[in-house]
């Protein structure tokens, strides 16, 4: 296998044979921190030294930071190798703004562990190249600059490993410097076929290299992904005559995977699905007494049927989640299921393993608490008690759902665990199945939700649905694509079964749109929760979480019949996949750059991907234009820095809007108007020029 | 509630005892980069982990990363070890701004390599008296909450080190408790004896900590000076009759040293003292030729008369230098020498160590150039020609200036040099002898002023003399004194032989005084060229530096008759050197804050310390107001966060200005003029409110 670039040059010498920084310590008597040339900063690292991570496909900044003293010219290679050994070598360019950086996108394509090494050397032609043209055309040491030339030539030729014909070439030019005329001099100095041979096998010396790091390289859905969330047992429940409900199961559930992939979602997310408690039972509405009939939270996990390793029976047998799984995956869906490593009071754990909660000294367990208040249906697990036991378990239900088929887990609060135990669980989790992947839900303070993402997780949910002016989104959709992108991969989700914002709330229909366009297209990987096709948009009073949650009761939804009256959002989701599954340039994180506009309404992003990227030989640029309130229509003139995607200010290019199919002519200045009602959204594609 | 869980402790274990972060890698399998409570981020660090920087005196902030799952309460301190093995534990704050980040000032006062680590652990007294406090007033679990603080302070009281008497007050509170009463557990959660105790010795589970980090330490010197450069061979130069010139010497120029020490300078840096080349002499203006009489660029080093090892003999015997290093002490003034690795085509290493050089294929040896530009009477040594002969030379030539007593050394161009080279002299030199202290002139780009800065030089010229308007100045102070204050500490030079800036050329007087009042209260290291008293303030012609310069001439100055006429800027020095040695805030870095004003031209920082590190038992605050536009009078209303000092918004207090000894009543929101012909800056003291 090997990495995809732009540039890719031909062996230089083995890395055995460059010195490289022999210690991670300065502290070491007599042993330098810096090599010949600088190589300084090397990224992608995450700051604290935990390990970067890509998924397969995505384009990675690799850069350093070299320089050396004086004039000579440098060049600078990333040497990498693949988790299958393979070793390719890439030269950086140094950009041009001063900063002594050099750089070069590279996309991984194979998953696993990638090590490289930056590797800088004196790049001798270069320098000879340049002093030459100069001096030549100042009429200074013209006779010196075409020995030196000669010299160097005849040398490169002496090199064993440049093929013959070139090395023939080589001192046929070496015998023409040693003429020691300007005009010879002047036209090898600038000399294309000349600047090639060395640009692809340089004369290089004081070779430095760094010491070598890793990046992990995930499969491709820990970083691209349409998510839908739904509740099995919803989905098929039935209101029968005595008002009692009959549950959904995993086969009547079943049944609606073949509309949640028709809407091009790509995993279908599972609440807990495990028995539930009975001891303090919530309640509709999150009410402290339950009544007949209530099905309890799915998060209040275990009861005598079972824990975390059980089905509830209401949902199925372990053969009816099996063959939900094969649904699913014949779908095109991959099952999530939801990680809460709590128990509710009737949890076998509780009575095989009260060592693993905390007993209180009149002898009672300890509930969820944050005093005053308590939660009285959830008993937490004390990590600190039985630390290695508690953690044999929770890898052995992890593995036993993992055996079942399950490769992706919704880690429910993980920030209310030791942050160790996910460091632990999710290493020693991958080290059998790299293909697992985990996404933290940690809406918590950003120093714990980065935290957990350095950690391991593969995906965190986001501040996303608290981020909806333009402002906000303007900063929080650059922070999260470049920030933090080498460690932390958002998951877009517009909402869950515990978040209904305000602007959802009070955007009425046009909210809906709008924040499901920017999810689709601002990042990869975005998720639903079952019901935002519907605008359920209704509160709890004085919450953030719907009223009637699902999480207490059973819902009823008329998928079909919503869409047929024209009341659903589901042809937008439709569409919405349908372009992410077209446009590479989307399935990209790192890549996400703000352009203006002149409305503090009126959002403008582009996302971008070089054509050595998309698979097809053509760029692939996107460009979304958005009227983030819900509640007016916006007329403005929108700013683009169109050289971001290599076309020049000024000059115009088709735009072709993907919802609408209406085509434009558009330059780096546009007129744009946006209905909240009707159109709050362009999602553009720019067309290549002719 | 981890009131149970868990190993418990008395004082803090010895580091050998608490489970500490065991690899520095992420890919030790079974080896976790995190702690029990998460240690992240620890500063002081420098990016790409070269070591952090701090000076006798200087109040460091320690700062680390920590939380932990859940509600209970952590704790953090820092312990650091001396360099002469005394360890000492410092308790940390958390800040209150959500980025659960913990912080501690220190001032560290012995010279030398010191250790630190941070350690935190769950403080179990304090997690139980807020739960305590919150549920008695809530009415829920009071018997619970008594029995656990008795459980608590009983186990307490076990602990073999705590005093007697506190044992035995352990003891009582916990009989008390073990009653079960709400006023008994009430009014021990809120008792703040009780709380002293455990704050001084916490009740400390789940210890964790970081591995050890080190910082360096060096003399107050390396981060606290006013810096006075001189030609020592004008200083007592004669004009004779027949119109040649008699060169100052070491003892002529010791009599300047009273004066510049009556300034209150610090250092005396003299340009390079050793034989100049006669070879392609430089002439006055920088000129090709020299005339005869013309002295030559004291940077053209090296002639028959020897090499960096020599003096010239026009300015004395190396007696008469060791006289001159004398007199200098007698006044107070240390001593710095250029250091400027270079050679003149007469430097006995031309003869010597032809092979130190570049020869080209004619058999010369190449100039300095930056092609097609050449300097003639300069060969740059080729620091990959022989590295060890060249570096074992360097050594000597530093180790023979320091054996005459010589400490401090202002290199020229070391970015014109192996940056490796200067790791590796400068942490050979300070091996030696710590006290040697290196200036890096690297007026060069970012990342390698910065990187010449990380590797080892103790101070660094900066950007200071072309940032010159307010925005700039806000920008570039708080850089200095925040971004990058662990590794580099600017010297802020107001000017040099080579820079005389646009500033200063059209400011007139009033730019020097603006110039001298910030660069000597911003920084607490600051330089001025001599001739900055005179106001010499006029170019060569489309340059940036001094017309007639004195690198290719004498000059002839008269510092007291200047002063009589009240045309020389020495009494402002003087004043200005007299605040800094009164104020302590002033010799610190890192406590540089910008405030406001409505006028653009008007710059508002202020310095403060807090009564911990000023000595005196008081705070000291210092505020500067100065207008920046050497050619107007302003008038406008500065704006100050007066909580940055301990007094709130809105309060009253008085100001005394050091430079004229005005005293106003000030507060928030004050206004000033600004005449910049004749008081252009503020200098305020706070006076302590009574």
């Amino acid at each position: 296998m090997a990495a995809r670039a732009g540039t890719r040059s031909s062996a230089l010498r083995s890395p055995a044979q460059i010195p490289t920084r022999a210690a991670a310590s300065a502290d070491v008597p007599g042993v330098l921190r810096t090599t010949r040339i600088p190589l300084l900063d090397p990224s992608p690292a995450v700051p604290g030294g935990f390990t970067p991570k890509a998924f397969v496909g995505e384009v990675v900044p690799f850069s350093v930071v070299s320089f050396r003293e004086g004039h000579d010219v440098i060049g600078v290679h990333v040497r990498l190798t693949s988790p299958s050994g393979e070793e390719s070598l890439h030269r950086l360019r140094a950009r041009t703004d001063g900063t002594d950086t050099w750089t070069a996108d590279i996309a991984l394509d194979e998953q696993g562990v990638w090590r490289y090494r930056f590797e800088a050397f004196s790049d001798d032609f270069a320098t000879w190249a340049h002093a030459a043209e100069v001096k030549v055309a100042a009429g200074v040491d013209i006779p010196v600059m075409a020995a030196l030339g000669a010299e160097l030539l005849t040398g490169a030729a002496a090199e064993k490993d440049r093929p013959a014909a070139q090395r023939k070439r080589l001192l046929t030019d070496a015998a023409a410097l040693a003429e020691g005329d300007a005009a010879t001099t002047s036209a090898l100095a600038t000399d294309a076929g000349l600047a090639q041979i060395f640009r692809d096998r340089p004369i290089a010396t004081l070779r430095s290299a760094t010491d070598d790091h890793v990046l992990h390289v995930d499969r491709v859905a820990a970083g691209v992904g349409a998510w839908y969330e739904f509740f099995p047992r919803s989905e098929g429940a039935k209101r029968m005559k005595d008002g009692t409900v009959k549950s959904g199961t995993f086969r009547t559930a079943a049944k609606r995977l073949p509309d949640v992939a028709a809407m091009g979602f790509d995993v279908i997310y599972l609440v807990p699905v495990h028995p539930i408690g009975t001891t303090n039972r919530k309640g509709r509405n999150n009410t402290l007494t339950a009544e007949d009939g209530d099905p309890g939270s799915p998060y209040a996990i275990g009861a005598a049927e079972g824990g975390h390793d059980a089905l509830h029976p209401d949902l199925g047998t372990a053969q009816d989640f099996r063959a939900f799984i094969r649904a699913a995956q014949k779908e095109g869906l991959e099952v999530a299921l939801d990680l809460a490593l709590q128990a509710s009071p009737d949890h076998p754990w509780v009575r095989d393993h009260p060592e693993w909660f905390t007993t209180l000294p009149d002898g009672t367990i300890a509930y969820a608490e944050n005093p005053p208040k308590k939660y009285q249906d959830i008993y937490p697990l004390n990590f600190d008690n039985d630390p290695e036991g508690i953690a044999a378990e929770m890898l052995r239900v992890v593995q036993h759902w993992v055996a079942q088929g399950v490769k992706i887990f919704r880690v429910d609060n993980p920030h209310t665990k030791p942050l160790q135990f996910w460091e632990w669980l999710i290493r020693t989790v991958n080290a059998a199945d790299p293909d697992v992947l985990f996404l933290a839900e940690a809406f918590t303070r950003p120093a714990v939700m980065r935290a957990l993402a350095a950690v391991g997780f593969q995906q965190s949910y986001s501040y996303f649905t608290w981020r909806n002016t333009k402002a906000e989104l303007e900063e929080f959709l650059t922070s999260i694509s470049h920030d933090t992108a080498v460690y932390m991969r958002p998951n877009l989700f517009v909402n869950t079964h515990d978040i209904l914002t305000e602007y959802l709330q009070f955007g009425g229909r046009a909210a809906y749109r709008i924040r499901a366009c920017i999810a689709a297209t601002a990042g990869p990987v975005y998720g639903v929760y079952a019901g935002y096709e519907l605008f359920e948009n209704v509160a709890r009073p004085g919450s953030e979480e719907n009223i009637d949650n699902e999480k207490y009761e059973y819902k009823f939804r008329d998928w079909h019949g919503a869409e047929a009256r024209g009341e659903s959002l589901a042809p937008l989701l439709r569409r919405l996949n349908t372009i992410r599954a077209a446009h590479p340039a989307l399935r990209q994180l790192r890549n996400f750059s703000v352009h203006w506009s002149d409305d503090d309404a009126v959002l403008v992003y582009s996302k971008h991907l070089a054509a050595a990227f998309t698979g097809t030989g053509r760029p692939d640029t996107i460009i979304v234009v958005a009227n983030v309130d819900p509640h007016s229509v916006r007329e403005t003139t929108v700013h683009l820095d169109t050289t971001r995607w290599g076309i020049p200010l000024g000059e115009s290019f088709e735009v072709e809007d993907l919802l609408t199919g209406a085509v434009w002519t558009w330059s780096d200045h546009n007129y744009v108007r946006l209905d909240a009602f009707t159109e709050p959204v362009h999602i553009l594609k720019v067309r290549e020029r002719s």
